[in-house]
């Protein structure tokens, strides 16, 4: 194996650090007006609403470097926040980057993972405005802020579901989590094996969703496209169940969905069988499949039912009825979320 | 002393806690739409240009919480994301709060945090519109960024210094720097004495500079109501010499400051001569005053002169002539960045 190059990033300190990580980057928006090198970035959103979200993803909480290609890292970073920006029926424009990083990363270890943060931006015309940059007694720590923008009247929140509206998910669930599961048991099982590479032929859908994800700007181009407006939307980053209560409790429903319809990727369900664990359990709490999950009125049923990608589960009720899953064999249990809680 | 209550954060799990937290939050801002709640929030800016600004403040790096009150911590963390908004001369009105948290720390910690950022965001008519909250493993991590408005033609950025523009100061310098080596010599001096309390008495001045800063929302006023607006402007936050580098480089030009203008307390020099250390090296290198540094014409010496809270130290030169400080001596010496570099 090569030895990779390693510089110490106390050779270019802060600010030489981040002249040298953002060099090149031009501006792709029109609301970009002034970006890294003031106090602060300016910005032109005339007379769109402003979207602002941000995440915090701490080393050993949120990622592991043993398996996580850092280039990896840094498009998933930019990705999950991209992520909410669309869940807003909006479209990302900027992203702030601050990075912890500690003395055990050196400046390639940096640009990897800007150049993951950058391929993020540049599929999404995402400029990268500014941040902060400092170093970290341990570990690496990340917190990406993303600037987007919407017409006040396109904009879709958490709390706008319907009684009989169609429930629907984009792409499949519980792919990304079986990936983790994955890179865990074969972390475990190569530990102080350094010659042998595991093999996950077969797998690689799993392990994409897991390293990989892709933040669902074709379905909310879709969704323009064929005339719907969702009554409410969100992405599924910390599981279905958990992001099905915060709709039905924002907007003071119930729901009923159905086993049978949540859609699952074969790859996901030999894995589950393989580990010997609840397929449907995986696919309503993995977590981290950044898949949309929307509702809109009955009356576009057929528009949804033709549309590529998208999967009807189940459909808005009363509050008093409940979260309810129907299971394949017709029983109705009530919905839980198991999902990742950060500080359980 | 009274035993504290102590609540584990994982009762409340982290949608509680931010419920809990952000409670009897109130919009004070026509520009904050919606809030805390779904997958971004959401501002309405109109017209005016979005300034965008961020902080990544960690644990042992940034603060050190055997001397820093949690309630300041929080405060402070707000405070220095204002003060480079108001050093593009806007005005900031909203916050996201992202926090980083290992299990040392419980949901009173967090209570006081989110007190001192509440107070100041009341103090300065800023919401906090959203964030993130999760779980460290170890210490605790702060990232907040900070959203502020202008208009266009008022907005003042770091490049447009002209020879012969005065070079001014916002209060006095140093004494932030200070106030950290007391509480540090404190902090050794007291190791293992869990019954004395330091005598900080006649030293109040510094350790507020250094606990408590305030962001000069009043200069950025005075500088309107006399219709000064200044050619580039910053906060002071690594130290005088690095942000005066900073002006010179961006617009191109050099700078003379005189070593007898540079406004220092009189809690400042005292401390300099009992630690012994050189008062002009503290003043030019401390950092953390967040007071503003700006250039005007020098048209606006007189406006300027007649301005409390601020002292003319110098002039922007010829870039040829370089960055050069005057001493009380009448020697010419060239100005050196020792500002604190967190990456070095």
């Amino acid at each position: 194996m090569l030895e990779q190059k390693r510089t110490e990033i106390s050779t270019l300190g802060e600010f030489g650090l981040i002249e040298h990580l953002t060099k090149g980057l031009e501006k792709v928006n029109d609301s970009t007006k002034y970006t890294v090198g003031d106090d602060a970035a300016v910005l032109d959103y005339k007379n769109k609403r402003v979207l602002v979200t941000t995440d915090l993803l701490m080393e050993g909480v949120h990622f592991d470097l043993v398996y996580t290609p850092l280039k990896h890292l840094g498009y998933k970073s930019a990705m999950v926040n991209f992520s909410d920006i669309y869940a807003m029926n909006g479209t990302p424009k900027q992203i702030t980057v601050s990075l912890g990083i500690s003395k055990r990363f050196c400046i390639e270890d940096m640009e990897a993972l800007y150049a993951g943060i950058r391929l993020a931006c540049e599929e999404h015309n995402v400029d990268i405005i500014g941040g902060d940059t400092t170093s970290s007694l341990t570990g690496l720590t990340i917190s990406i802020t993303c600037i987007g923008e919407a017409d006040e009247d396109e904009i879709v929140y958490r709390n706008g579901a319907k009684e009989t509206d169609l429930i629907c998910v984009s792409g499949d669930l519980g792919a990304a989590y079986m990936g983790l599961q994955l890179l865990e048991r074969e972390k475990m099982a190569l530990q102080g094996k350094d010659d042998i590479q595991p093999d996950f032929a077969g797998k690689e859908y799993l392990l994409e969703r897991q390293l990989k994800p892709e933040a669902r700007r074709d379905i909310i181009k879709k969704l323009k496209e064929a005339g719907i407006k969702p009554t409410a939307m969100m992405d599924i980053s910390d599981g279905l169940s958990s992001e099905l209560m915060h709709i039905c409790k924002q907007s003071n429903t119930g729901c009923r969905i159905y086993e049978e319809h949540i859609p699952i990727d074969y790859q996901t369900a030999v894995q589950a069988e393989e580990f010997n664990m609840n397929l449907t359990t995986c696919a309503l709490n993995g977590g981290e499949d950044y898949e949309l999950l929307f509702t809109v009125p009955i009356a576009d049923h057929e528009k949804i039912s033709e549309m590529e990608g998208v999967k009807m589960i189940g459909h808005i009720t009363k509050p008093e009825l409940g979260l309810a899953i129907i299971t394949r064999d017709g029983n109705e249990m009530e919905l839980k979320a198991q999902g990742w809680n950060p500080l359980k």
